[in-house]
């Protein structure tokens, strides 16, 4: 197993270090004893990862020369513009589109581009799966009692840790566990909104949103979004007077991927905070920086308990586990009555074990591992697409995450793509399920997180053929 | 394990043939030997019975004479009277008391007549422990994975197959699974209602359902209600213009454990789908009936599907569990909404490992031993509270459930017994938890799902002195 980490991470390393230009199209690579000694790994290892490059046709092979760069750093692909929603409140139902491509959740004959969860197999199966068993020992009533009404402790203490990282300092009284995100984001909708309030969003933004939005009788606001900055802060300002409350994901959200600079993110507090419009920040994916450094979250700019965080491990660890959280801030007491009326616990055992995998140390040795592969997937992904897809094709620059937002050319209907996808066993995510007015019809989101190999090469190369012979008719 | 059971299951046969006046005060009870043969035990087993019955003072063994009735049968306690709630819909938030006595969950130290939950001593921990463990290595990516959107198909065959014994005919297609009761109540309330809306319940009712009505908006109705018949129909006929839902729990629900003839549930349903009113119909405690003879639910008489029947193992086999469903009826695609929009997915590993709980017959087996178990604390309550209580105190008479409803002298209010009690670590409901009204305050709920023996007899008979020396202050 460790083994195995290894021979990826550095095969991942070298696949970013060539795709970030660092080396071009022909340099020499270390010699096999240089990456031994480079990456403290054994001989076998460094050959496997030369061999893994060679697979991948990042580099090949010259008998008594060396490895050499094969692939030229691809071309850049443009960045989508900043998006331009109209400024009306809607109160209009999520597409159909939606219920349509979610349906697919599970369907193991299926590609599933579409659906943002992270694949099984970049996932430690059997470590969780011992934890688990570890968990309903400890437990009293191995798992069958309720938790205390806030969730968890040791899995509130552990989050309370790690909330250095994005520079909070959260104490485990802080904070309240729910049963996955979703179930967070409907507490706090709850605690701060009430039917025929006004929600404003980013644009593009995830349509669970919009379907938690519409079932509690909210209406929604979507902004104006740049790909890598996120949410543009004047559009915000202008929009102040008309919104209730502000949902944002600051960090990778989905589909663009954009991260907040730290000081949008201190103005966007404090603008909030100054109207007294809550913030609801969703930070799922903060911990899949691509990156050394761990992005800060609004949460640690926020002076009055205004700002409402919530994250999960659905995204990094296991969606099925339905373990999710909330530092809900001066709205405490109120998410705290809204647990006890809708849900009174999560599931005991595996909040115990996920609590018990932060603890041991084994969730930020996993997360590791799983950004390099999102950051090697995400090169792939590019690379691929600059490869097969239509001319005037645009993707997100994403620096963490695991979705990559890609603009076809106008002609290109992605709603028309999905059907003639679908009918190849691929399922992608069309624009028009990020938003609620008429826009994004030539957009689609990818999700990254499926394992690299050359069937999901073909599979992606499979959708650019699609999109390419949707030009011409 | 199977030797307890069968220890156990006798024991409990006998205490209730005692209980139940087969055998008076005084009566030689069968030999040893005798017992042996009639039961299939074993000597040491049919021993150990006695013992234990001895232990309970129940019984007395003469030398070289046998075993003898030693405790008459308790003097029949009244009957609550019908509650009288006034007609007038209310939206008020549930009394503070509800929060408090709901802060108790978990707490050790206390001994917890409050919290209508089995106790971990009457539950299978180890070969639920088991089941989890095998759940995680049946599930694709160890439970990691989101369930379909409709929930764990083994599960939901289960309780189709089940269903055959409260007189349904459901399909696995019929059912959606949830986390927990509550989160099926929640997804039917916001299937049929909006805010403004009044919702008709029993009264006096479970204060879980007063919480989640107010944080719907809901404005609640409480309705006559009979201790062992349950909601008066002619009062149900009356209200039926200001009312636009009605939930009821018509088998054995909490506080007063009443379960509806067949005949009024068959009118119930027909009178509601004459009116166009949903029906949510909470099943939580169905199973656990003390007699034979498992009773219909109101979903067996829908003929519309306008009944929404939901039910959880939260009070049988595992709260921390987070394991419900819903058969919605005609709702179905709008709970599929409303689940995909709030949850996506339960628990995985949780819903598979009750599913084969279910599928191989260990929790018919659990049900039965649990069922004994309950019905001789009944017992053992009633005559404790008629030996120790105040003169003039009533209970209800449930023939099923975890519940036992006690009405003290009017002079005593049971908010302040309540404070009084928890000063000693003994935690009860007081009766105003269940109304949003001004009655109750003499009332309060025992919940009988804890292990009888010396220290809860003790536990108990401290109540009942609290609630003596209350009467002279």
């Amino acid at each position: 197993m460790d083994q195995e980490f290894l021979y990826n991470r550095v095969a991942a390393i070298i696949s970013s270090q060539i795709n970030s230009g660092l080396f071009n199209e022909g340099d020499r690579l270390p010699s096999v004893r240089a990456l031994c000694l480079e990456h403290k790994i054994s001989m076998n290892t460094a050959k496997r990862v030369y061999l893994e490059l060679e697979s991948q046709s990042l580099i090949r092979s010259k008998p008594q020369s060396g490895y050499f760069v094969t692939t030229p750093f691809p071309r850049q692909l443009p960045l989508p513009g900043v998006s331009h929603p109209s400024l009306e409140v809607s109160n209009e139902k999520p597409n159909e589109l939606v219920t349509e491509v979610y349906s697919n959740i599970g369907n193991t004959s299926l590609t599933l581009f579409s659906i943002g969860i992270p694949s099984g197999n970049l996932l430690p199966l059997a470590k969780l799966r011992k934890e688990l068993a570890v968990a309903t020992r400890a437990l009293p009533g191995a798992g069958t009692e309720y938790e205390p009404l806030a969730g968890n402790r040791k899995l509130r203490k552990a989050i309370a840790i790690r909330s250095a990282a994005w520079g909070g300092s959260l104490k485990d009284t802080d904070l309240v566990t729910t049963s996955g995100a979703m179930n967070a984001l409907f507490f706090c909708l709850m605690a701060v909104g009430k039917a025929g309030d006004t929600l404003a969003v980013e644009s593009p933004c995830y349509p669970g949103i919009f379907q938690l939005a519409n079932s509690l009788g909210l209406k929604v606001l979507e902004l104006p979004t740049h790909p890598t900055t996120g949410i543009v802060l004047e559009a915000l300002e202008r929009a102040l007077p008309m919104i209730d409350i502000c949902l944002l994901v600051p960090n990778f959200n989905t589909p663009l991927g954009s991260c907040m600079p730290d000081e949008n993110k201190q103005l966007v507090v404090s603008m909030l905070a100054d109207h007294n419009i809550p913030l609801i920040e969703d930070d799922i994916y903060g911990d899949l920086h691509y990156s050394n450094q761990r992005p800060k979250c609004c949460k640690s700019f926020d002076l009055t308990g205004n700002v409402l965080w919530c994250s999960s491990v659905s995204k990094t660890l296991a969606p099925g586990y339905r373990v999710g959280w909330i530092a809900p801030g001066k709205y405490k007491e109120r998410v705290l009555e809204l647990k006890l009326a809708h849900s009174i616990s999560s599931a005991s055992s595996t909040h115990e074990a996920v609590g018990n995998f932060m603890k041991t140390g084994q969730y930020d040795r996993h997360l590791r591992q799983f950004r390099l592969t999102l950051q090697s997937n995400y090169h792939n992904y590019v690379r691929t697409i600059a490869n097969c897809f239509p001319k005037g094709t645009k993707t997100s620059r994403p620096q963490g995450g695991i979705a990559l937002w890609v603009e076809l050319p106008k002609e290109i209907d992605t709603a028309r793509l999905y059907n003639l996808a679908l009918k190849q066993g691929i399922s992608i995510a069309p624009g028009r399920m990020f938003t609620l007015q008429d826009q994004f019809q030539h957009c689609m989101r990818l999700c990254i997180s499926l394992p690299w190999d050359d069937s999901i090469r073909m599979k992606l190369q499979q959708v650019g053929a699609i999109a390419n012979a949707m030009m011409y008719k």
